[in-house]
């Protein structure tokens, strides 16, 4: 991605120590979270200094690279977020990589790479869908923030820069991810509002999206998508309005234990993180993700093309 | 409304004076905002000190109604805000009051009890339709705030306080007016809890939402209804949920001169609204209202009864 003008990536190593641009303090400025342990990567996932599933994945990955007690580290940042599907695959290739012997520092490199490069093919998988002249809806951040680079949802975006496009993003409360987007898509150049998430739903029905692209956590095998709370809701009215609506993952993202929607666990995350705006306590209900149904998705853009349920 | 436990009004008049609770400083603590002429009544519908159609049209008799040159007050007071039909259906009432050489604090006075009485009878009408055990999702604020006493969507919540029921309140970015709600719900002694709006959709599909009731700003002879940006998008989802969605409001908010919905003149407010919590400027929208088209609606509660579409 780029960031004043150069290439950059939002979470990276060196030697042993995982840097990462800490998001909790975007979009006001650019500070650099270390993390030296597994306790420090722990503490980075669950408290969102990183976000995103495959950042997240990427994430735990050295977590386990850099722990001396590799089984406490697996057990450690399996507890840290649970909706991210990424985060148990990352573990379970780290352990598979540490049971066959190979460097736990290198393998994590391989599977931030790999990460990178199916993002890359999102992103030219993803751009033939967009037109001249589109205007596209978003949903959270699915960018270089939440993958490493190029992002999922953002990724079809980025390559579609050379056409003249127009981007929607819903500012996303609780934690206002959509301010990610919106510091992503102006280092890149690319034209774009935030909306209070209230209106998307205006902007859809007035005819001023041509498509919605949105990220993913998890993916049962029935293609019903677990995404950040608010998702179900704009797939509803994408459908109601016509609007061709696509998730944007890698297909790491499918969990072939999961048969539908229902059975993904949804976080609920603390009072406070709707309440501290406002400094006014009352009773608050918080979770992160909500289920959108196959029904409502229009293909699932994936690094081997576009699968449609 | 209670507040503290006892019986309060959110505007009212004191001489010559017109005393509102100032809704920019609610939840954190009730300051009375004193307004003794038309432009400081202007000021307070401009800057929302009273906000909610009902209420706004009341500040306008009583802004005319103070004002030494009605004229003036008249052209003043009809460019505060465009949406609200209570606001224009005051300043008539107003201006016939006038011409008929009625007393003019009397006849404010007289339209002030005539919202309550409907807000009352829309209280009685509305009650009949919640059951024991419901739960209740309502988005922005839609009670006596708004309306003075009682409330629109909000009176048949409060007259059926005797049963066992609990409400979802929207916060409603981006001006957060579901805290206006929590407030008063809270001071009532009703049981509820805030979520983001992104959540609604969340509780809906799960099948923790029994029914939906809002206000509107104004209603086109079509049934369409144009009230706080996102009502659009709640109604939509309440209908792919079979979930009722109820429209409380006065008979005086429709507008005889609206055919459907795509006539009434949306208000975009500024980009400041929503940026202000979180200091980050970009490309802003900030559309304040929208359009629920009749389909979604279930019935209007009016003070004369429940109006099917």
């Amino acid at each position: 991605m780029l960031v004043n003008g150069k290439q950059m990536k939002s979470l990276w190593r060196d030697g042993t120590e995982i840097k990462m641009i800490d998001q909790r303090i975007l979009p006001q400025r650019i500070e650099i979270f270390t993390a030296r342990d597994e306790n420090e990567i722990a503490y980075a996932i669950k408290e969102m200094v990183v976000r995103g599933a495959p950042a997240i994945g990427v994430a735990a990955a050295y977590g386990i690279a850099i722990a001396e007690d590799k089984d406490y580290a697996v057990n450690l940042l399996s507890k840290t977020r649970p909706t991210a599907h990424d985060l148990f695959y990352a573990i379970t290739y780290m352990k598979d990589a540490i049971e066959h012997g190979k460097d736990a520092l290198e393998s994590a490199d391989e599977y931030m790479n790999a990460i990178i490069e199916k993002c890359r093919k999102i992103g030219e998988n993803g751009k033939k869908l967009i037109k001249n002249g589109y205007k596209i809806l978003t949903h959270c951040n699915a960018g270089a923030l939440a993958t490493i680079d190029y992002g999922t949802a953002l990724a079809p975006i980025r390559m579609a820069k050379d056409k003249e496009i127009f981007v929607w993003v819903d500012e996303t409360r609780p934690r206002l991810q959509g301010l990610l987007t919106s510091w992503e898509l102006y280092h890149e150049g690319i034209s774009h509002a935030v909306i209070a998430d209230n209106a998307a739903g205006y902007f859809m029905e007035k005819g001023e999206v041509d498509m919605v692209i949105v990220g993913a956590d998890r993916i049962a095998l029935n293609y019903d998508v677990a995404n950040k709370i608010g998702t179900y809701e704009k797939a509803v009215v994408a459908k109601e309005n016509e609007i061709p609506f696509y998730v944007a993952a890698p297909l790491n993202t499918f969990d072939k234990d999961i048969e539908n929607g229902n059975q993904i666990k949804i976080e609920e995350r603390s009072m406070e993180e709707v309440t501290k705006i406002y400094n006014f306590k009352t009773g608050v209900r918080n979770p992160a993700f909500d289920i959108t149904p196959a029904k409502y998705i229009t293909g699932i853009i994936t690094e081997e093309g576009i699968i449609k349920p």
